[in-house]
């Protein structure tokens, strides 16, 4: 949480943070000023004291709202500066830097840098500032395990609020989407029509879930995995915008929006086939369902993530089904991990993969994913099942947004 | 354009362009990919060759999308690098760019870095990378004059042709806004009136706005400005939700939003009073008219850009307002520059800042703004007028999406 920062930097010996970039859309920045049109900021939080955010003058107040100590770039004329450094912005940029961190005290020690941001002007500014403030330190950490993402691996009620209000706009738009696809007419190829008589494309059925997120105020940066046939087989595929709504195919609808600004996610699965489903989807849903069950209730607090990612390989391998435990990178059958965690960042803490570290468990305050899936794109199948929990102080694990887990969704106006 | 690429790499002294991060809203990577869900991709473009695009093994179809000549990830597994380089992975990152590199036979030379991405541990991974392939110079550009920058400063056909069409959509929704407006019934103070009878928030604007861009099939992730009184005569606020809408009042609505994907953009503001206009709102509002009728005027081929804000300043000079000019930041009177370049970036080069190099010039293909305005805070008065220009091959200017300028948007279902 927020509140172990300090400890986590004592822990791995960091002086300072400085997170780098927008105050939206970039979880670090996010995660410590809650968010708002402040661009191109930079804030500085030395251990045992208060982040301080330096901001362009224009956004002070926007940046005052993040209640945070504010300062602005104006104190360090730029055009002075690029003076002094004979018209070179990078050095220039990195003077500016050595004087907001001299003034505030940071002098020497270990400095860890965050931050969604241009790569290579910031690359120049930090390499040149590393040779003049030599005894600073200026390091990265690997994402996976970096402060942030531990501090952000278990959240406060506060935080789960906000997903659990993220879960609830979630299953309200796939509810209105399961509506309006039983709702709608059926040709003789068993494809969908839409109102003006046109077959409905997966093109069209994304535009409504676009459009649904939008009307309840969130937004959905990384697109909607909607895919039929083939690509249900392939779970990084988001469904081919020409590919034609079927009946009796196996369709993966995996949605995961976030708060408008960049804020907390919600990522929830549903495999469905419309009207019926053939024998051989129906076989793959059971056996997803059976391990989704399984798991759920086996949940354990504090236990390791990855146990569960082992019990679903171990279910999986007795009916045969090619998994990561016994092969290096399996292109069918389960091809992924369990879960992750959801935050800021759709994939973050803790991690379920079979080589995570032992610190990724499910303890009080983590908020994670249940995903079991198997796929075989060549047979024009894939079944996936994901809902998000909340582990809650008392020990329990709680769906924080419930919806109905069916793999058929009979047609209003169709009858096999 | 893209296909200055390699003079500029030429000008440059650049033996290659590593550009890093996501192929969605990452303006380089979107510039030689074409976007798509490809994430946490590597490009690399050596002088002379064609760019190829290593991508993670399960992306490799929507990679393949783009054209380019694409590899995996797969190729240089991560699992035996990590072992190589005892669980640690910025060095396993590390050596992993470098037998790609290496395998591509860019082993010596000048690297210029690029992208939008996570900066700590990029930033710990090239640190190193620098370390183990010393032959090779890892740099970074100032953003402003980056050879990207440069590149996507003129555009061609097919580039102003997107954003045209943005052009259209954009004012398609700016009108479906001014008719929503003027049909509202109207209370006793001057307040709009929603259907229920409630009082009309910018909050309620906004959701209209995102709702209907969101109907066009754009995206908004930069929000839009919708402010009202105090927060119009304050460039850089967005608007408070909870800020009524009120008759007589200057609205400065700028909206800028980008395709899906994050694509390019369109930039456009216009200033209204809905009902009527105070005669102090409408001094100020002819002033900026009768610049941006000047500007456009005189608009002259391969002309510095900058020549027009000095132009813009003069006039208002001569009418008293503060201006860059003759003040080093104001606060009120005309508080920024005239126009930027609009492409992948909201804001990109050409700058038409007083201090901006002579390079910015209104050539060919360039598609820039013309925006000027005067700021008033305390008096609650602010006006801007914005279109977006492309400089055509015959050497004219034309507005990519014509809408009228007025001020006053007279409301159906009231009168004085």
């Amino acid at each position: 949480m927020k509140s172990d920062i300090d400890a986590l930097m004592h822990a791995k010996n960091f002086d300072a943070l400085v997170v780098i970039g927008d105050a939206q859309h970039n979880p670090p920045m996010f995660y410590l000023t809650g968010g708002g049109h402040v661009n191109n900021a930079i804030l500085v939080k030395q251990y045992g004291q208060e982040p301080v955010l330096f901001c362009n003058d224009m956004e002070r107040e926007e940046a005052a709202r993040s209640g945070l100590k504010v300062r602005c770039f104006g104190e360090f004329p730029y055009d002075d500066l690029l003076k002094e450094a004979n018209d070179d912005p990078i050095l220039a940029g990195a003077m500016r830097l050595k004087n907001m961190f001299t003034d505030l005290g940071l002098v020497h020690g270990t400095v860890s840098l965050y931050g969604q941001t241009e790569f290579g002007s910031s690359f120049a500014v930090f390499s040149l500032l590393q040779k003049i403030m030599p005894e600073l330190s200026f390091i990265g950490e690997p994402r996976d395990t970096s402060l942030f993402m531990k501090a952000m691996e278990t959240k406060d009620e506060s935080e789960v609020a906000r997903i659990r209000q993220m879960g609830r706009i979630t299953t309200k738009v796939v509810g209105q989407v399961a509506n309006f696809l039983t709702d709608c007419e059926v040709d003789k190829d068993e494809i969908l029509l839409q109102e003006d008589g046109s077959q409905l494309t997966i093109g069209d059925v994304k535009g409504k879930i676009t459009l649904w997120l939008a009307e309840s105020g969130v937004e959905n940066p990384h697109g909607t995995i909607f895919s039929i046939g083939h690509d249900a087989g392939v779970p990084h595929s988001t469904g081919k915008p020409n590919d034609l709504v079927k009946l009796g195919q196996t369709i993966v609808f995996d949605i995961f929006p976030c708060e408008a600004g960049g804020g907390y996610h919600y990522d929830f699965t549903r495999t469905w086939c419309l009207g019926y489903a053939p024998p051989a989807a129906l076989n793959l849903y059971q056996q997803v369902y059976a391990v989704y069950q399984k798991v759920m209730e086996n949940l354990d607090l504090n236990a390791p993530y990855k146990d569960y990612q082992r019990l679903t390989c171990e279910m999986y391998e007795v009916n045969g089904h090619p998994t990561p435990m016994s092969h290096k990178a399996p292109i069918e059958g389960y091809v992924h991990s369990l879960g992750h965690g959801v935050g800021l960042n759709i994939h973050e803490r803790p991690w379920s993969g079979l080589t995570a570290d032992d610190d990724n468990r499910l303890a009080v305050g983590v908020v994670a994913t249940i995903e079991p899936g198997l796929y075989y794109p060549d047979e024009n199948l894939g079944v996936r099942l994901e809902d998000t929990l909340w582990v809650r102080p008392d020990g329990k694990f709680e769906i924080l947004a419930e919806y109905p887990l069916d793999l058929v969704l009979p047609m209003k106006k169709w009858k096999k």
